[in-house]
């Protein structure tokens, strides 16, 4: 560890609110913690992370050590994520300081293994693809006719941004991957292929009294399983799909008892909404709110952990467009950002602090307004352009 | 100097601004840097200033101290200011390094010096009150012919938040005045005591190539010299007045070679606009913009002193209110903090992260719509709850 703060002191009566993770959801956490006026201090693996070069009181520590998470929790009030995959010894240990631990591990659960969720969600009724776990037992006549092909396999732990999902076309295919090694702990997930018509998020943020409020759903756009581009709210989606896309959200929230952000990654399909994945957290497809809505999802990440009065969630524009921008491969990628404000001084352009290395989520861009084909083409090219796709 | 980081290292290709002071102008600076994605540093007198709480490579030093300036200047490739009144010996050591500073010692005399100020509105032609230099020769009998009663009489350096200036009905109350020991270096200012019909602010960004932006006028309420509170855009008044303010501190901002932001503090009265103050730094009257504009004064005073292409000013809303909030008795706001959350969940709250002292600057709150008079109720009622004067 080779920074310690002692203690984080807020003005008097403001409580300390702690992220574990150093990424860019924390890094913009901060920006919501200084008009907030709370104690925000994070716990980053390196002091070059996205967050501790921006957080004063950074803990550079593992996130994975209990020890290093029983030392965070006591400079806190509140512990929360930016990521959901803090193995259970840390969440033990934090158990064992005073901060109160949001969301809980037991809501958090579901977002670190996906049978939990799965099993879950079924549990509610939400409706989801048809899956199964592959176990000791299972045969591929099963997967076959209860999952179909082509057949989707995740590992149920440690998958992200597209890692630990494979897609097969039939039994070979799934033997192959079912022949990798799983990590301790990990289970194999197999669920059907869903041919999706739109990809939704429904963000949420709920507080442990149980407040709750939605945020538009919106359209987001996936390429080799990390999010491109959002579109909020969600072009073409009929009223009545979205309603219930929100209902469902609000419902898994409360049903899990989640506090914070959760987002609910769904599929659009023609017979109805299925649910992909949960993250319970401050999420990509949020981005947008920074600008596009009246609170953002991080700041009412922060409101839901302390149990304050949540915000409201509603745009303030009639669109908002988010696009993720990629590293690329050009190390120095300030000329380019210097053009893309020149060509477009509407543009709200956010830089995570980190070094650029080709398929890194660096930064994203973000436009509102009235006309969503030119807003796309704005967003979209600023991003290709400081990725170095494009050069004019 | 409690801490003294070595370096700031942000990614490749991107530049360190430094920021002297670690007020809650340096505080909302480093919200904006952080999206931006530059290093940013602040030279804070002490550890628990509203910046420097918020912001990881703070240098803890005296701001008016040479050396302090000179070793926080090695740190920077930008240097700016969130405060004018960095002593001449300070900017001397500051032009050692090779730090840019921006804006440069020649534009700064002109906020750090009312008399210098007048002269050159007056020679560039800027309406202004009636003035004169209170000097060894002058007399009562010119203050009575060229200025009036009454009259206000200002310290020409060092006073601020309506420190330094008093209001004289007659030539007995302006030699008690005059009878007070002046700073060093300072000068007695008297001028015109103007009957304005409201007070306004006209702010605008400038690039060191000489690219500029205004921002709308608004309409400014002060109260024993502290701004209380802001409209944007200045109700009631006409486009022509308007564009007039916008043309005057554009002209200013470039005929004074100023870099960042500028706020041209304006008297409106029945024969036009005069000049009161400038300030060559992000503004207390336009904090508004952090949600009321597409581009905030924050951002674009970086985006000037960076010599990036400028943001968009204009409104993202129908008007805007920000009502400071000062200190009041009760130590421990939390509990009304909470309140005023739940009452508006609309209302934007930033603290700076100070104790409450009485009459403090302590944060504000901003709120955004159609109706202007709901607006003002809304922000106003938080205001005050925040601060104790009103209890439900």
């Amino acid at each position: 560890m080779t920074r310690e703060p002692t203690e984080v002191t807020p003005p008097r009566g403001f409580p300390v609110v702690g992220m574990v993770g150093g990424g860019q959801l924390a890094r913009m956490t901060q920006q919501a913690a200084i008009a907030l006026g709370i104690g925000f201090t994070v716990l980053a693996a390196r002091p070059d992370d996205s967050a501790a070069r921006v957080v004063r009181d950074v803990v550079v520590g593992d996130p994975d050590d209990p020890e290093a998470l029983a030392m965070f929790g006591r400079l806190c009030d509140v512990v929360t994520f930016d990521h959901e995959q803090v193995p259970e010894p840390g969440l033990t240990a934090l158990a064992t300081t005073d901060a109160a631990i949001r969301p809980g591990p037991g809501a958090l659960a579901h977002a670190q293994d996906k049978i939990v969720m799965r099993q879950a969600l079924t549990d509610l009724g939400a409706p989801c693809p048809a899956w199964l776990e592959w176990g000791p037992d299972t045969t591929v006549a099963q997967v076959a006719a209860h999952v179909g092909w082509p057949a989707v396999v995740k590992t149920s732990r440690g998958g992200y941004d597209g890692r630990g999902v494979w897609v097969v076309a039939d039994a070979e295919e799934l033997g192959e991957v079912l022949a990798q090694p799983l990590a301790p702990g990990a289970r194999w997930l197999i669920e059907q292929y869903v041919p999706f018509t739109a990809e939704l998020s429904a963000q949420v943020a709920r507080s442990p009294h149980g407040q709750a409020v939605a945020y538009p759903v919106v359209r987001t756009v996936q390429s080799d399983g990390i999010c491109k581009e959002v579109v909020a709210p969600a072009p073409d989606l009929d009223p009545d799909t979205a309603l219930a896309a929100q209902e469902l959200a609000l419902r898994i929230a409360g049903e899990l008892d989640v506090v914070g952000m959760l987002a609910v990654e769904m599929f659009a399909t023609e017979h109805g909404v299925l649910v992909n994945e949960l993250a319970m957290r401050p999420h990509n497809s949020g981005h947008w709110s920074i600008e596009g809505a009246v609170t953002s999802q991080f700041e009412n990440h922060l409101r839901a952990v302390l149990d304050l009065p949540l915000g409201d969630p509603r745009p303030v524009a009639r669109w908002t467009v988010m696009v993720n921008v990629l590293g690329g491969d050009h190390p120095d990628m300030y000329r380019a950002y210097r053009h893309v404000m020149a060509r477009d001084p509407d543009l709200h352009v956010h830089m995570y602090g980190k070094e650029v290395r080709p398929g890194r989520k660096i930064g994203h861009v973000t436009v509102s307004g009235d006309d969503l084909d030119d807003l796309l083409e704005r967003a979209r090219h600023a991003a290709d352009y400081l990725t170095g796709v494009v050069v004019e």
